[in-house]
């Protein structure tokens, strides 16, 4: 194969022009993107690594099929190792619980049905837990614009993929912002659609009833062309919902907190910075902002990580994890123990979820022709800061996307300048989850006056 | 008030015309009402007896409203006694439970501004907890047709207000079959909803995620009648759902049991024979009768009384259960109870919803543009066989409606003959909870051809 240049950050449209114009063919791209990969070795992207092995037949397939018709010909996607790909080992980060799936995941499917190529498994706090990217026995993901750092996770080598070149876009998963945290902590887009809007069939479950898959990439207009070409009901998935898909219109108010949001970290100072500058970016798009209570956020928040809800996690692993004491990433194997707690029991669940439902109508009315925006994160840390501390440092990294599944919101996550040289600066907006029509408007808007700044 | 003879039945299209031809009024039919009620004391059907000191503000108010505005002007309804008429004190069969809202529940809200009057708090299993109407310290629930028997529950004196003439249609609630046992046991209408398609604010929770509130009436249409007043999403409702309204359109199959389904009690054999007679009238309708294996059925109904779901019942009512030691109905107390039983665990609940998730999507494939029909009840009891063994006589009669609500199937109640004289046999009809544009087609149907046999 042919050594050729390839673009340093490659998106769906950019890709698209170029093949379409004869400027590059996907064999060049894949070429690049196993250089790269193998140049990065050491950033633990990977679980399995981009190679050619897996990855000739879509290229080979690709002559048969009219670009014009597949709108994602030749196009390179990371996958997130807890996401099934026909034929290659989903590890979920735990050699130990490997299998090789025969189908392609549900998403997977219908992107490789678009024409999509897929190159790699990223790498993954194990079973999706966490969200920094250090906790895997495949190595701690590096941030890909200060190695020093945390990538964020779960969906670690995902973002890592996208921002060092080695795909257009990634699939991760997100349970409680394991989909935009590492976004945030890469200046990408994260787009978290709403649960049962993507099907989920061919993933690993860590809390199966609030799991979804999601789509960073460096682009909003490439995450939205993801989103429509991956929801939509699945008949084979238990969890897939039927969505009202109400028009794209812009919300009257944008929510934001009333009290100022707690920042962390070494960057504490700079991410409230940089929070105070995206207000001020926010009150010049012509909405009003509202300054709302945020309690009911932190409130939902803790019935995931407080209260009974990590018996869900459990449910699933447990048996996993009793049947191979000793195997799981220890802090992971911690945090997954504690939801086989006997304090909780099965009434103290139906009660928490009797709450949650209450939460979600309050949610619903304050959203109600609005839209929410959080820092994506207060803060990052460096990998050694989480290696000393590996519970408390990723608990602060939740503190505003722990809510989100659990109150039935769909969110994205943009960039909002930077905090510092290379470290940037994230918004999350949130709506009810029959709403993505005002989240895709907003979104919309707030990066196209985004864009005329930059 | 001038006594007058009022119809034996009292049907919402029949009242209507009455009191448009102004061959009665209002205040006739209520005059009548009490007294029948008067009359039937002894069968222990109310809680709050119908009595002009709380109607007489309803009745006043219609001088002021055209009959031809509002679709139930006029027309008397019976409410059961978990489910709140601003006012007038709610139950749920327990005196010591027992408050008195200040406001309607939503249903009732709806109704009362559709022109309706209220008539009455009808008795019940106590908290809604019982398919037999027997679980009352207001006394058994007697059968309209054969005082002997049970009437069924746990809208026990719901049915028996509209078999006995004291109501035009009634509200009940239905979490496993309380509005269709009672239904079927005097050869009434019992429409069960969608979950999520009525309001259930104001209502008191037996299991909060599974509850409906219902309706029972004399015939098809005034049933549907109701159900388009009183469906739609409800803004203060946290288990309000937008369900897709798909259009009206006759199912390609009927789903019937497999292996013939099991009867008991003193006249299993006349339900059977009343069963088979059914199965002949469905296949001249027309359209296929396919044989399913219902074992999924049994399955899901499994999970609500065999294991953790039992918890969810104890999640609302166990802080008032323990508080008040000795104050529930005996048996109620047993079964609420078992709620609390320690062997079942968070982790054992989310195992459970994993499982049912599942089996909703086996469901919703079976299902797949066809109706499902089942007899409604397997046979019925005397009460005195009830008093012997409430719990295991109890259990049978959910043989074929227990597994509705877990797996999110709509389901109407319809009388099909008699086993025997003043013995109604009654088949219930379900569909996936957004077809239920299916559930009335066949329903319409099924009654048409009854209708032109009788």
């Amino acid at each position: 194969m042919a050594k050729k240049d390839i673009p340093h950050q490659l998106t769906v449209a950019g890709l698209r022009m170029a093949y379409l114009s004869g400027d590059i063919t996907p064999h060049e791209i894949i070429g690049g993107i196993i250089g790269r990969a193998d140049r990065d070795k050491e950033m633990n992207i990977w679980i399995t690594a981009p190679e050619l092995a897996f990855i000739q037949p879509y290229l080979d397939r690709l002559s048969g099929l009219n670009p014009l018709d597949y709108p994602l010909w030749g196009i390179p996607f990371a996958i997130k190792d807890n996401i099934d790909l026909a034929g290659v080992p989903t590890t979920a980060g735990c050699a130990e619980y490997a299998y090789t799936p025969a189908q392609h995941a549900g998403v997977v499917e219908r992107l490789i049905a678009a024409g999509a190529i897929p190159v790699g498994k990223s790498n993954l706090d194990q079973f999706a837990t966490g969200l920094v990217g250090t906790r895997s026995p495949y190595g701690e993901a590096h941030n890909a614009l200060r190695p020093e750092l945390i990538s964020g996770g779960s969906s670690s080598g995902s973002s890592v993929a996208v921002a060092r070149g080695q795909a257009a876009f990634a699939l991760g998963t997100d349970t409680a912002g394991s989909g935009r945290i590492p976004a945030a902590l890469h200046g990408l887009i994260g787009w978290k659609p709403s649960l049962g809007s993507w099907p989920t069939t061919g993933v690993v479950p860590a809390c199966a009833s609030l799991d979804c898959v999601t789509v960073m990439a460096h682009t909003l207009e490439d995450a939205l062309q993801i989103d429509k070409l991956a929801s939509g009901f699945h008949e084979d998935d238990p969890w897939s919902r039927r969505l009202l898909q109400p028009e794209e219109k812009l919300p009257l108010r944008v929510a934001v907190p009333a009290e100022a949001p707690v920042f962390y970290g070494p960057f504490a100072d700079s991410y409230r910075a940089a929070w105070e500058a995206s207000l001020a970016d926010l009150s010049e798009m012509g909405i009003p902002l509202v300054p709302v209570d945020t309690g009911l956020f932190s409130k939902a928040a803790a019935i995931l990580y407080g209260g009974p809800w990590v018996a869900e996690r459990w449910a699933d692993l447990g048996g996993f994890i009793e049947a191979n004491p000793g195997i799981a990433f220890p802090v992971t194997e911690t945090v997954l123990r504690s939801g086989a707690a006997a304090e909780y029991n099965a009434a103290s669940v139906f009660q928490a979820m009797h709450k949650l439902q209450a939460f979600k109508l309050e949610a619903r009315k304050l959203l109600k022709e609005a839209v929410l925006v959080l820092p994506t994160a207060g803060g990052t840390w460096t990998r050694e800061q989480v290696r000393e501390d590996p519970i408390a440092t990723n608990s602060q990294m939740g503190l505003y996307t722990n809510h989100c599944n659990l109150l039935d919101l769909c969110a994205v996550a943009l960039p909002a300048g930077e905090a510092e040289e290379h470290l940037p600066f994230g918004i999350s907006v949130f709506t009810p989850a029959e709403e993505e029509g005002r989240l895709r408007a907003f979104a919309k808007q707030y990066t196209k006056n985004e864009g005329g700044r930059g």
